[in-house]
């Protein structure tokens, strides 16, 4: 059995010097700091000339094409025949990286942020105080003395900026600024690629957005917003269109507790008579904890973002997360 | 007359020094860029033992309530039969300070970044490589030597994050970042204020978003999308929630050519029989000259920003407008 073992950041450029051959994987529902994470280390390994790919088991969304731009298209096939280095980024658990774990059951190395992370790896370098999976690969990059392209630069920014919300959220820290900082030094267009990560939006989710908040209610004097999105209002949307709706509700001024409630569409499918099933989103204010709404209605999360799921009519569903929310509030 | 002279950093620094009694004006319509600069250097100077004030010729959004955390209030009276010194914050026209112009017709100092600035005050210190004033204040601030409180810092913050769109805009440099990263050290709460800046919208904004791109029209294979906002839809409505409509359709994915064409209010109030004003925004991507098209009508602006105002029936006017969009677009 392989000795699982954290490692400092010298001894992950020794490993990354040594090795050659590496899948790097991605988390599933792979997002702009995995990719990111993924391609830009991906080329700074074919700059030291080593065989290197990047895989994810999801479908990746046309809006992070320009990544592969960092990669050597000439150097993605590994060498037949030689040991294959497979290394994760951004994956705390590799039960995140889906049906690819059947194929990888054992990972060589990852590099991660998540404070969750279960040390599957034989070797992981990890920075829980980093605000992206990418601060700690541009990190990495550093200690290996590879000087970046720009669309290396940009892959790496892409992790880091997604992450932090374009540095608005609450985990940004200085490094955060410094990292960007260095990065753009290389010169990529920087604002092409904030365009395409936080402003772009299909006709499908402007469509989705505006019958969402049409329906919108409020409870507790105005304290709390509700958005419903039923199945018929989802069909035929893509899923990435109907993502990030939950961060509407506590948007709207004086709104301390966003609920969005969804309809699972995959549960619908079979017809069966029954009940619904529902997804519930929560996005609370400073003075609310969702963690502990969403704990008492079967599920988890954070302190000011958690979920659960629920059974039964969207009226039921709607009026026993309410009541949860109205303890919270009192 | 006094003679109108660009200074160096030192030469700032030493205005500063040996001045006191200052008032800090701010351009009307305020945004966070003046405030921001107008607050930091305000409770920068107040810690040297200054009097010093920060005025508007506009009513000052409740989003930038926090602002004024960065001064002394005990040292915002200034003292009498003493000379007034007169700074402006973001101002590139004497002009754009409103009707403060009548009480300040002559300006002491001027800080600012805009290429367009005037010299219209005795000394200037303009640094127009820099996103924001914010970050010419930041560097006056460092050249004085004054160790700023964590609300100094936000307010310097606010500058910088407005004027960069949160560091999303092309004009964010390396220096924005390192800025932020310099001004963070001093911790405050870069969540809470990007929040207030970015996220916050009322329930009228809602309302008024979701009418607005509930009617939006596509026009040339949905290169150009349209958003008319008339009167009755404006009526009621804050003028701050009705700012910024003009980025929403150019964020729909394949819209080369944004519109938002909105009536003018004031205009309508005297109820004449007769024309209707509108006023056009328009954003363009990166093949598309905002300018040309705004400039053919008689309006001007930004290669990507540009506006200009029509009289007519909105479909006389929309005709216009997508007339020579039209020829822009082949």
């Amino acid at each position: 059995m392989v000795v699982k073992m954290k490692v400092d950041l010298k001894q992950a450029v020794d490993f990354f010097k040594t090795n050659d051959n590496f899948t790097l994987i991605c988390h599933a529902n792979p997002d702009g700091d995995t990719l990111g994470s993924g391609y830009g280390l991906c080329g700074v390994l074919h700059i030291m000339g080593k065989r290197a790919r990047v895989i994810c088991d999801d479908e990746v969304s046309p809006r992070f094409d320009f990544l592969p731009e960092a990669i050597d298209k000439s150097k993605v096939e590994l060498i037949e025949g030689q040991n294959e280095t497979a290394v994760t980024v951004d994956v705390a658990d590799i039960e995140l990286i889906g049906s690819l774990k059947d194929k990888y059951p054992e990972i060589d190395f990852c590099i991660d942020h998540h404070i969750s992370n279960k040390y599957y790896a034989a070797k992981t370098l990890i920075d829980t105080n980093a605000a992206a999976c990418a601060e700690v690969v541009w990190a990495l990059i550093k200690g290996l003395g590879v000087e970046v392209t720009p669309a290396i630069s940009s892959a790496i920014y892409t992790g880091v900026s997604t992450d932090t919300g374009c540095f608005t959220y609450s985990n940004t820290t200085v490094d955060s600024h410094l990292i960007a900082a260095e990065l753009m030094v290389s010169g990529f267009n920087v604002a092409k690629i904030n365009y395409l990560m936080f402003e772009m939006k299909t006709r499908e989710r402007i469509k989705l957005e505006t019958s969402a908040l049409d329906g919108i209610e409020y409870f507790f004097d105005d304290r709390c917003a509700v958005i419903t999105l039923t199945a018929d209002m989802l069909n035929g949307i893509d899923p990435e269109d109907a993502s990030n709706i939950s961060v509407l509700p506590k948007q709207i001024q004086g709104v301390e507790v966003g609920v969005v409630i969804k309809e699972k569409i995959k549960e619908k499918l079979p017809k069966i008579i029954g009940e619904k099933t529902w997804k519930i989103s929560i996005r609370t204010s400073e003075n609310v904890n969702a963690q502990t709404i969403c704990a008492s209605l079967g599920g988890g999360g954070h302190i000011r973002a958690a979920g659960c799921s629920l059974k039964g009519s969207v009226d039921a569903v709607k009026h026993a997360v309410l009541n949860q929310i109205e303890k919270s509030l009192n």
